[in-house]
C-alpha cells in the first residue's frame, strides 16, 4: 500500500520536533506502510560504563522507530504515545552504527502493538542487539 | 545494613564512566543497600515531539537507577548489565526535574530482579510518570 | 474509600463466569478500592516438569487479581481486558497455597496500569514468587 | 540442523511431566531446532468472563512453546525455567483451537531469549491473538 505524502511529512515533522533524536544524531532510513527504520552512530556521549552504547540509546532508537511505524497506520490527524515497551538486550551495542527497524504487529483504533529489532552494523555485517515489543496509544495531534 | 564505601565508590565510578549520564545531566541523589536514586533535569535536548521529556530520558534514568540498586547487592568485583526491562509510562515527563528510585526486588547470583519508579517534580510535588521492572545480569568487572 | 456493593457484585460475577478460576480452585480473599487479593492451592493438575506450580498458574492468579483491582476503579457498566502483562518469576511455586495481591498503579479512562505480587504460603510464612506489571483496557460490559 | 532424538525425547518427557499441559489438553505439533509448536482446544474449563479463552490459557501455550524452543538449543543435560515473559494480547481467544509457535531469538549459556506467536484457528484460517517475548534460564536437569 502506497504511503501518503501527508503521513511521510508528519513523521518527518515529528522526528524534527524530537530534540532527543538530534542529540543522538539519529536519521530516518526508510518509511513504509507499517515499517519505519532509523539509524544513529554510537556517539561518545551515549555510552555505558564499558564503552558500549547505553541501553537508553538502543531504547531511544527502537522505541521511536516503533512509534513511527504506528504513525503510518494512523489517521493523519492523530499521533501516538508509548504506553509501554519492553526491551530485551541480546548483545553489546558495539560497531559503526545502530539501526532500528520498527513495525506494526496489530493496528487498532485504541491501541497499536508494535515491535522493533535493533542491529549494530560493523564492517558491513549486522549483529542483532535488541528486540522491543510495545503498545502505542493514538492521541489527537495538538494543533 | 551499612553499605561499604567500596560499593559506593564503584557506583560513583560507574556513573562517571557512563557518558550518557553526563549527556542528560544526571546526578546521584542517594545510595543505600538495595536502593539508588538518580535525578536529572528535562533538558531541551531530551524532548519528544510535544515538548515533554522523551521516553528514552525517563528510561535512561529508571534503567540506570535500577542497575545501580542491583550493584549494591553484588560482590565488589562484579558489575551488572540489563538483560531486559519494561517501562510503563503513566504521565508526560513535565516539570522541573525527573527523579528515578531504583530498588532490588530479588537479589541472586545469576539474576537480579529490579524495579524503578520515576517521578516528575514540579513546584515541590511529585507526579508518578513511569514504572520499570527488569532483570540485571551480574558479570565480572573488566579490570 | 468505601467500595460500592455493585462493584463487589460485579467482581464476584466476573469471577464466577471465569471457568479458569474454578479449574485452578481459586477464591477471592479480599476486595478493596484499588486492591484485590486471590488465592489458590497448587493443584496436582497445574504443575510444571519439576513438580512446582506451572508459570501459567502463577500468571492466572496474578493477571486476574490485577484485572479485578482495575475493576474497582472503573464505572459500574465497564469491564476490563488485559492488553499486556509481564511476569518476572522470582522463585519456584512451592508451598500450601498461592496468593496474588493485585493493585492499581494508575487509573485512567483509556488504560489502567496494574501490578500484582504473588506469594507462596508455606507453614505460615510467605515467599515472594512473582511480580507482574500490566495494562488493562476498559470495555463496555456486554449485556 | 537435524535435531537429536535425545532432545526430542527430553521435550516429550518434559511435556508429559507438566500436568498443566494435560489439564488444558495440549499437544506437541512440531519440534525443530529452535522452534516448537504446541496446540490446544479452547476448553470450556479455561474461559474468561466473556466466554473466550482465558489469558492464562494463551500464556500457558505460548510460554511452554517458547521454553521448549529454548530446550532444542541447550545441552542435553540442561532444562530451562522462565525468568520473565511478557504477553501482548491482540484479539480474543476464539475459535476451534489455539496454536503457539515458539522460537529462539538468541541462544546463550546463561540466558536464552525467546518469542512465541499464538494463533486462534477457525474454519481453516488463522487469527494472530498474542505475541510473547521472554527470557529462559538454563538449569541442570534434576536426576
Amino acid at each position: 500500500m502506497a504511503l501518503s505524502p501527508v503521513i511521510k511529512n508528519k513523521i518527518s515533522a515529528s522526528f524534527s520536533a524530537q530534540s532527543m533524536m538530534k542529540t543522538i544524531s539519529s536519521e530516518i532510513v526508510k518509511i513504509e506502510t507499517g515499517q519505519v527504520t532509523l539509524a544513529a552512530p554510537i556517539l561518545p556521549e551515549c555510552r555505558q560504563q564499558q564503552g558500549f552504547g547505553h541501553a537508553a540509546l538502543t531504547f531511544a532508537l527502537g522505541d521511536t522507530a516503533a512509534g513511527f511505524a504506528a504513525l503510518t497506520v494512523m489517521p493523519e490527524d492523530m499521533e501516538v504515545l508509548t504506553a509501554e515497551i519492553k526491551i530485551n538486550l541480546l548483545a553489546p551495542a558495539a560497531g559503526d552504527r545502530l539501526r532500528a527497524e520498527g513495525r506494526v504487529i496489530k493496528p487498532g483504533r485504541r491501541l497499536v502493538v508494535v515491535q522493533a529489532d535493533v542491529y549494530a552494523e560493523q564492517d558491513g555485517s549486522d549483529k542483532h542487539i535488541a528486540v522491543l515489543t510495545g503498545t502505542m496509544v493514538p492521541v489527537p495531534t495538538n494543533t
